[in-house]
């Protein structure tokens, strides 16, 4: 099950959870050992604790959801998570100035937050959901020249997430060396390996234990559950 | 029409807004002479500068939408805000910590933004989509405490806005030098007239011409428009 729990960042993300949200969240992370839990950034500093030793990295965001806020503020909130131990940073472009033809922008404001991480890795939402297929192409572009190590589908805040198109055009959009995340929609199994099989390498999913649950089912039985009675906390 | 306009802070803040939208927004602003603009953070030197002399405030907001991010960035958020000219700030509270109980951290997240903002206008977004009545009391309550200018029922982007039963709570739970903004969902006259009547004293409106030409029509007429000719931008 490996494989696949280490491309799922589990997302604590929501607003309104509370800290024993966070707190079981981040245990159900440890549980099924993925690679990240992706946690707002006032919840930094208690996820970095608790996960201290199991594998799991803490992520965080910049510039979430709305990716209008300045320059500075995503510099800013990118510097301070990494002080407090987080090691991925999902930061939102600014999808206005993207929409607005401002490319120079949009790259230096991703080039701002690659340099204030310092090495650790940095993820570009897009938020598709806002833009036509060549704005998406511009961005992914965007955040290659800016040193990006992944382009991003959707916050999951959006109308829209994650669609197997944008995923197909986000991959030719970049070189290689530039890896692909998915977010919002990810809800099952069957959608999880239908992106990784056109080279999608992490995921942003909530639910993340029905997910492998089920990839652990199949692997006993030799076949999915008949019914989805994995449990989805729902965060 | 001066009062009502007066009343308004015109919303300029979904994240989909180009540059144009944004000078557009500010154009319907001075032109209708109302309270403020509400933009995003990336776009208050561009506000600041359009609206120069207009008798029109520029506003943004820290935290927004989520109220998730840490204490320091909605601090560094309203700092530069206030650098670059704004005069009003309309933070988002710490919604995860009011529903775990932690009205301390509420507080003083509040508290260092009122003092970040060295005596400007601060609003106090609840988000009260995602609170139990106890909950939108202890926010507001919290809010007083930490200087806070007004409270605000919504950000307009979770899935409820201002009702009447939310403002009356909130008029309640505050002094009377603690003022009332209602935001999500103010798209006619009639309903911004019944919320001022209840104490209501500003309006975050995307349908602010709307609003308005109705207002001019009555006045001139002596009654409503037989139906809504007048033009609603959608931002």
């Amino acid at each position: 099950m490996e494989s696949v729990a280490k491309m799922i960042d589990h997302s604590l993300l929501r607003p309104e959870l509370t800290l024993d949200d966070v707190r079981a969240g981040c245990a159900l992370a440890a549980r099924y050992e993925v690679a990240s839990v992706c946690v707002r950034p006032c919840d930094v500093t208690e996820a970095v604790a608790l996960l201290h030793g199991t594998g799991v990295l803490v992520g965080t965001v910049a510039g979430f959801p709305h990716g209008s806020t300045t320059t500075a503020a995503k510099v800013a909130e990118t510097a301070l998570a990494r002080a407090q131990g987080a090691a991925e940073i999902d930061m939102v472009l600014n999808i206005g100035r993207l929409r607005s033809g401002d490319v120079t922008t949009v790259e230096s404001d991703i080039r701002a937050v690659v340099e204030a991480a310092g090495g650790a890795t940095v993820k570009v939402i897009l938020e598709n959901a806002y833009l036509t297929d060549a704005e998406k192409i511009a961005g992914c572009e965007a955040a290659e020249r800016a040193g990006a190590h992944y382009v991003k589908t959707s916050t999951g805040f959006a109308a829209g997430g994650a669609t197997m198109a944008d995923l197909a055009l986000m991959r030719a959009a970049v070189s290689p060396k530039v890896k692909i995340k998915a977010a919002g929609g990810v809800r099952t199994l069957d959608i999880l390996l239908a992106m990784a099989d056109i080279g999608v390498t992490r995921f942003g999913a909530t639910a993340t234990a029905a997910i492998l649950d089920d990839l652990a089912h199949r692997r006993e039985h030799g076949r999915p559950q008949a019914t989805a009675t994995a449990t989805d906390s729902g965060y």
